[in-house]
């Protein structure tokens, strides 16, 4: 399926591990619609995953760049529109990592040293990479640029840790910079709150299958897998959404407006 | 218990069936705590309500009105005026029923002469009190006028059919009348949204066991009952929340943000 | 421009009346990228406008129909199937009408009657339609449905009325329904928030022009125009969002998440 | 006034700088309900402001200690504990500063040491103080835990800086430590999203009495002063709320809710 929706347009995709990525599914959506980008992941994600086949099956170049490096990023700016051959219309934020999930750490004993680090990473570097294509002065008028989120910015799922207040920084960091990338370069910025999808990272989380399986039936439409999520950016990369900015957009099949489905009540009666 | 917090102060309270009533027990708390009302329902519901003792036991009057009527209306103010000696400071709306629920209709298959008349009655009824007050000009400055809720409005619970879409459009006439009866009047307009209630109306729904077990279980201090809800609405009609307006607020032992509870989701492991 | 993103596609669009209609646009829209669609409205309202032209220009069929009314839904319902050759994809519903508006009443000083009539026309009649097509089982899987609405159903804009509490129960619905549509039949059910539009309705609300001016500099991208709007419809209506569902989608240029704007405040300073 | 709403209730108060703080009015309000508490303030703030007044007023000790600190705030909570001869059952956060805004770099300009820091004293700071309550064991059950926000933390003030973020951050951790410390402590978490307020650090961010000023239009009760933002404060340290948690709860005349005043409408005529 193409629609060339996103003829002649270039951008920057951060955050493909390996092909359950949903930044992997949206590289490959997005070379199908017409576009051009460069991958980037930090060092150690590159060493770990296979973009070098993402990149030969897109016709992309990577791009190394520790996304908490203002040095890295503004390098990864400048040579993204050198190889491109002009500004950039789209950027993709899907990146995030707690040091106190991976270390087992509970939400009420976290260690701070791992909480900022994780809140670099997870969420400072979405403004870090703002600021770069900011400053750079080097997003198109009417580009987009989108980050990937999760609902636990809103409400609490214990496992979630100390990701969900960097989402919810994140979120912010967002509208905030939506505000001023669009009143100075006419550009949008968006995140994107996926439904919990089974991505290497995911699946990192304690208690992930279980969590999948609820969300699934708390979900009318069933939960978005990274194939959907790839999709609906697109839409959101395209020039059919000009307008939508500053939002966090819901994309798991109901699942956010959902207080309870008959399935689950069915297990308390 | 009492702190005096209602000393000197009036007020309406609609919506006492019998002592599991919110508003029942929300009468008993405000005559508690030194408030003087004027109790009100419809006389098909004070026929099978329990009201006289409320009255006997808290020296309060009784005024029969429709909530639908805005002759009835006009008639509890004017009189709730008299018998209270002057104008009125709170005033606490408790009335909902959905016809389309008791006559076993799904949400895909409304009568639309229920939906209308259940309209009427749980949301348009709020409306009606509003406008009877306000054009009486019946409320002190700083009054405080509350209507109870359920988060419905926010979020889908299937069994709970078209009494979500009233309660949206309550939420949204607390929100619109209380700018202007803010801006005119120095009088605060506020719902709370409670957690489902044991009342002899929230046992009528289909599925209300299952439901109050699953809210228990995702309630990090477990459901509100009628008595805290009580409590919180005298906080609110007291003199120490005189700024907070137009809002909609959780009363649910934080049900509203939490995404999953552990109880819940170890059932899907 | 055409992306051939609704070919094949069949549909219902309600509420064109002329060429500054949201629902004229949608149609030219949807028309563009390969979809074809019934074009209905109430047959008063299509007296005072130009949908034949249109019709004429998008090779459609016009079917009136009163959208409160069950039976004219239900005709609509089939003889849409039978013209289009098979179930329904995609629908609009663009309808909204306040006659305390019309009348000058203010929110303060309703007559109940018009509320009531105002209510039925905008809000509930997204429920005739969404059950006429439902028991109709005219909708296709993955089919998409939507309503356009607007943020004064979260905050107060005090020349809008009771238009506020109208599409606050027409959101409620959209989630209401969303629920049921999208687990037994796979469809999907969404409202737009759009920018305050010139359209010939928007332009009868008191105090229009410097709204739209103040949204304007309250909105970093500017004020969504008619046109925007159409091609964000058309990203919902394609195969591209199909875990969107049961989500309220502002369309505004930034306005419903600015508190404030530099233009603004320097108004107050 | 006072209804001794906290009597016999024993509390720690972060923030109070002078007589124009927020934490400053709701010590002075604690006390006169009854309540005991603990002052504490960054020792250099401190030296700023005239909190030994405050603390001979209330009868009060006060304990420096650095919020990012984990040290210092363990021993502010063993301290407090001996001190008031107890565990705690109340707590006010109200600490909160960018260095960013101090420096004068705009939020496209971030100098990310800054951030890290400001991140760490506003936002951050909040979790330890939680941590080191929750490891302690610290908490009475039915406690209750404050801490202040604005409403930045949902929609773009562009003066405000990277302290939307940081507020964003903090009303998230208030909804995270919120469902363990409901679950195993029965301890209650929330914040306030208070007007702006003309308190000495609120002063201090540009354009700030041009937004006062807005505010106070766009505002139907008008701004809520530091006054009433302590007694509103006091009702959710009472046991009166005992079912309110991980919420964030504006305080605002109903700002918040308000999409546009008739006053600033005009401007724009």
């Amino acid at each position: 399926m193409s629609y060339n929706l996103l003829k002649g347009k270039k951008g920057i995709i951060f955050g493909a591990l390996d092909e359950n990525s949903i930044a992997w599914k949206t590289a490959e959506r997005v070379h199908e619609e017409g576009g051009e980008f460069v991958l980037t992941n930090a060092p150690v994600a590159m060493r770990l995953g296979q973009i070098k086949e993402l990149a030969k099956k897109t016709g992309s170049e990577i791009i190394p760049a520790d996304a908490t490096s203002e040095e890295d990023l503004a390098n990864l700016v400048s040579r993204s529109m050198e190889i491109l051959g002009g500004k950039i219309d789209f950027v993709l934020h899907a990146i995030g990592m707690s040091i106190n999930v991976r270390k087992g750490r509970a939400y009420t004993d976290e260690k701070y040293d791992f909480t900022t680090k994780g809140w670099d990473v997870s969420a400072l570097s979405f403004h870090k990479v703002l600021q770069s294509l900011y400053k750079a002065d080097a997003m198109n008028e009417w580009g987009s640029i989108v980050a990937l989120t999760y609902m636990a910015a809103q409400r609490v799922f214990p496992d979630y840790n100390d990701m969900a207040d960097n989402k919810a920084y994140l979120e912010s960091v967002a509208r905030s910079f939506g505000y001023f990338f669009g009143k100075e370069k006419k550009v949008r910025v968006n995140t994107i709150s996926q439904s919990p999808t089974p991505t290497t990272a995911g699946q990192g989380v304690k208690g992930f299958d279980g969590f999948i399986s609820y969300a699934e039936k708390m979900s009318p439409l069933g939960n978005a897998t990274a194939l959907e999520c790839a999709d609906y950016t697109v839409t959101l990369f395209s020039d059919l959404t000009k307008k939508v900015t500053m939002q966090n957009l819901f994309h798991d099949g109901g699942f956010s407006n959902t207080g309870v489905s008959q399935e689950v009540i069915e297990q308390f009666s």
